[in-house]
């Protein structure tokens, strides 16, 4: 068995054959490896491999390409093969290409598709982005409950391919309307003169075409189900979603979830697939909007330069001060985000949020700023820092401030999420870095203001 | 049918009947319904509720519970009725419940076991925690492959019980040695009379005992299976891992990632059923650890409290400065830090991921920078506050300090998570808080130590 390496050496040097020998060692090789060869040489070898392969193989593989590489690939080839590939594929594929495309392309290449696919793709094309329609396969295997499983196989027999979808058989009525899902083992594990009828357990679970993918995975997850059908609102079968899928839009969301946390625009490629110019313009513009943000601090300390300037043991402080109240906002913020994304929290629980947030940043913050008070009292003691004969008042109002700027954090990183939440914008936006940027700018008038109450007289 | 609230009060008032009227309406409950419902009500409720169910309805219920309700049923529960529940149960599920337990507890109800399954629990026990191990289950169906397919639907009926894992049936040798699997819809969609051997494809994509479950979900994702099967490395099948396990544990790894991320322990129990003393606990740690980091930056400005009270305009910037280089490096932090999950990047990228983001660190630092300067022009023109004379050097001094602190901060954000990963350290422990912490501190010291270059001899 050779390694990809190897493989790759050689279809760099046109010897595309040994594309297929690739994978498993002696066994057949699955698609994916073929696709994920094709992506590790130059797109131009990827292209010519491709080519060199036979039609039915090139509809197997396609699926699991990289978009960028499916879109070069329908570019290329003649209409004939564009056409054959893209009304080959299954039809949950079919539409992940679709949708992925933009604009004009997307008009040019439905040409290439038959009224069929045409209608079926323009179709699901018009539910949102996010809902569970985008992901649905329309092929699917159906029985009514009135025959003897003897007879549902020989109907599924003359009737299915030998494809994945045919791992759960429905039972509709003579409207179409879903009655019941039955995984085909219980054809085969029920005697075959038994009605259909009388192997329906009657815990049929579904999903609407609007559901979004979130509610998707939740529900997998709920029912442990490797399929689930999906109906409209007539109960009318009108797709099946694998779990396949769903793990995948799962973790296409997680990435964009981390990704929004951490202050980037969601890529639309991976990380190391994205060209240069592309990523600095997803981080620059939230880099610049936090910049923007952040310069109110230099306001904030431009009020209080008076103050800085009698006392610039304050200035000393400011950094420690303000990222405490960023951590504790940016903790707070994570632990909302995430209850809120596995359905744990919703926007009507704030008010046991901010409950709890409130009291967590109270505890948190005496913790900190005991710990503020203790370190300037032993730099003082140990000689290693003179604050001046007042360093007591001034421990003092580091330990105020840091139950103010905590609390303040916590309070501010719990509930930014969930007010994006009402606002039905995605909570995973009110970054890490935007929650600090909001902390450092009122945590600095937090910080001042108990400052010139407790300093007053002595050193301002 | 009645919701969630009407049925959770009729539960309290010790109607427990209604519990099984839940769910989808006039069709039977699924377990996971019964289970919600008692998720949602007191615990001592719960537990009167469950012990209300008929004995096999129990077993059904439990492993859709919280783990802290599981817990509890059991050390309630009389001996004959724990040891039902927990021999009963799916080994993976079994699995489940015994990886959760700790100590002294785990010995006590591993004696409620059977000798066949506590030997099966101890043995999977042994493996790592993250292993493939701990989500198998033991109980899958086989065949040989010189029977037809009519003997092996025979044989299937008589030894195989209706559940989820006879969706695949695995082709094993005499030695018990996997030669392929296949879905069990093959035996239906084709003629009985053909031989098992004839319908093999001899694709078969197999984990092992210690694979990762991060592994597993890569596989899953790879090849779009369902199931796959679990071998040893003599390639004899031990066990079956399905998709939905594996749904649950990267939901789990990425909740953990993501709180790490934040700067928060990962939560064992969701953020709503952790008590308020746990969660501070996770809080409280990294909190501290931070905060202590953080104080070099208290000592780091000691050292240049002369410059700060000639200038005390420095001071000003100190907060937009240092947080600049936070963003930018919580920003590289997330990208890499998702990309190496995804298996997109590796340790052995490191050269890679600096090259790129150094180039990036500089496009952004000048585009921050330049507003920077910009607004310092802008404030000093329009008479909005007055920076003095020497306004142009400082605002060259803000301008070359953003790009060494945002340089800087895209350089250590980026290089953490993989140095991390190369002394076998999760790379989303380098959670955002730290990079900025690390980058607040080193930060200071370019801002004052540029400063004093340019503005030497003027106001410093």
């Amino acid at each position: 068995m050779m390694n990809i390496k190897e493989i790759s050496e050689k279809i760099m040097k046109g010897d595309f054959s040994s594309l297929l020998s690739f994978g498993n060692g002696n066994k057949k090789v699955h698609p994916t490896e073929v696709a994920q060869m094709l992506g590790s040489v130059p797109i131009d070898t990827a292209l010519h491999a491709f080519d060199s392969l036979a039609a039915t193989t090139q509809t197997q593989v396609f699926p699991y390409l990289d978009f960028v590489i499916q879109k070069q690939i329908i570019h290329e080839a003649t209409k004939t093969s564009g056409t054959f590939i893209l009304n080959e594929l299954s039809s949950d594929d079919r539409i992940a290409f679709y949708s992925a495309l933009k604009g004009v392309e997307r008009s040019a290449f439905l040409e290439l598709l038959n009224e069929k696919n045409k209608d079926g793709v323009q179709d699901i094309l018009g539910y949102p982005d996010n809902s569970v329609a985008r992901l649905i396969n329309t092929e699917f295997a159906t029985i009514s409950m009135e025959i003897t499983i003897a007879e549902a196989i020989e109907h599924l027999r003359k009737n299915h391919k030998d494809t994945e979808t045919a791992n759960v058989i429905y039972v509709l009525d003579q409207d179409g309307k879903l009655i019941d899902d039955i995984p085909i083992r219980r054809l085969v594990l029920n005697a075959p003169a038994k009605k259909v009828a009388d192997i329906l357990d009657g815990t049929c679970v579904s999903l609407k075409m609007t559901d979004t993918k979130d509610d998707a995975v939740a529900k997998f997850k709920a029912y442990d189900r490797v399929v689930l059908p999906v109906i409209n609102t007539d109960n009318v079968l009108l797709g099946v979603l694998t779990v396949d899928d769903v793990l995948d839009a799962a973790e296409q969301r997680y990435t964009k979830e981390m990704q929004n946390f951490g202050g980037v625009e969601g890529l639309d490629y991976p990380y190391v697939k994205t060209t240069f110019f592309a990523l600095i313009k997803k981080r620059a513009t939230w880099l610049i909007v936090l910049f923007i943000g952040e310069m109110f601090t230099a306001t904030a300390m431009g009020y209080f330069d008076a103050e800085i300037s009698k006392a610039v043991v304050l200035a000393l402080f400011v950094p420690l001060i303000i990222s405490s109240g960023g951590n504790s906002g940016s903790q707070a913020a994570t632990l909302v985000i995430r209850a809120m994304s596995l359905k744990e929290l919703g926007i009507k629980d704030w008010w046991f949020v901010m409950r709890r947030e409130i009291l967590s940043g109270l505890t948190l913050g005496v913790i900190l700023g005991a710990i503020g008070f203790i370190r300037i009292a032993i730099w003082q003691s140990l000689h290693l820092y003179n604050y001046g004969i007042h360093w007591f008042l001034l421990a003092l109002t580091i330990f105020f401030s840091l139950i103010g700027i905590v609390m303040w954090g916590t309070l501010s990183g719990s509930m930014i999420p969930i007010v994006l939440k009402k606002l039905k914008i995605d909570p995973a936006t009110s970054s890490a870095p935007l929650v600090a940027t909001l902390v450092d700018v009122t945590g600095l008038v937090i910080y001042f203001s108990i400052a010139a109450i407790i300093l007053k007289g002595t050193i301002l």
